[in-house]
């Protein structure tokens, strides 16, 4: 999370700037999650933060801005989180596992990101469609990559990109967010994963 | 929708109070998927339904209530929906293509579905969350008895079924919600099934 999103004219440029901007977006992360949109106040966000309330308004012009931010921010940090789950040589199929791996371990740890992805469909729907559609977009990317190199079948696209995506995403509430955090995770990516392998349908013979 | 859920002591006894209790959901509905919880109000709930004012609290105690009878009303819709589309005699991959198929016709004649379930996360965590997990039990139930009549594998069970209810959802999301309005759904429904059954991975020779 070391380039956080920030309104493009305000985007600070200086190191202690950056560091200032990343305790307002932690800090919101927090206050968000905790309170939601309506009942979170700048006030409290700078008062977690430390900063002074002022200060605030050299880096978002509103609450809706921060807001907005926050949740770029968060789209950028479990993509950044995923980047780093996958190595090269790996397959098509063991990149979808690490990657949802990698994101339940990282919805556990960030529990509010749910939360505050959610409510960004009533706080500002563009944002909302943007996350999941750009997610979806890498989703295609990879299917298609895995079908040329024949690792998965042809014909894949954004149908079953989203129905991937969805998985992950309710998988994660259940387990990530709602579970009791003794879930064992990668196996549980390893179920979803041989599910999308191979399907549910009982082999024959 | 004949039965409408509602708190238990103000259910009503007569076939009018019943259809009262109707216009007054319907118009929930309506109100609360345009201007969600927070801007809508009783008067204008009362004014779309015509009926008085003063009847709506025979019927609901306040606004939260009237919105988690939505709620369960809505889940009680989707799931008469859905067994309608199932029939006797369909193999455990057939009921799953038949439901989704059904769902998503019915999100795209209820838009509004959609923003009252998700906004139950934030006004009524309780409603939101039992939903999916009356929602997973059910997927439960369906992938255990496929794996007994062996059409489906063995050992299918929660993670699967929270698996397949995020695909559905979020496929109806794009294509039901945000679609056009053109998609073909029943193909949507096929491709989804496709990977259900089979899985992505390319099959040998």
């Amino acid at each position: 999370m070391d380039q956080p999103a920030a309104a493009s004219d305000k985007t600070p440029r200086t190191s202690r700037g950056r560091r200032t901007l990343r305790k307002l977006l932690d800090a919101a992360a927090v206050e968000f999650g905790e309170k939601g949109f309506h009942e979170a106040s700048i006030s409290s966000i700078t008062g977690r933060a430390n900063v002074a309330l002022g200060t605030f308004y050299t880096y978002f012009d509103s609450k809706d801005a921060l807001f907005r931010a926050l949740v770029a921010d968060m789209s950028e940090a479990v993509k950044a989180s995923a980047r780093e789950a996958i190595h090269e040589g790996m397959g098509a199929l063991e990149v979808e596992r690490a990657a949802l791996a990698d994101f339940l371990k990282f919805a556990r740890e960030h529990r509010e990101i749910y939360r505050i992805i959610d409510e960004a469909e009533f706080v500002d729907p563009a944002s909302y469609r943007r996350h999941y559609e750009t997610i979806a977009d890498r989703f295609v990317e990879r299917l298609k990559g895995g079908g040329n190199s024949g690792e998965l079948r042809g014909g894949l696209g954004e149908v079953h990109a989203w129905a991937l995506m969805g998985m992950n995403v309710f998988v994660g509430l259940r387990y990530a967010v709602w579970g009791e955090g003794r879930e064992d995770l990668d196996r549980i990516a390893e179920e979803v994963n041989l599910l999308i392998a191979r399907g549910i349908e009982a082999t024959e013979g």
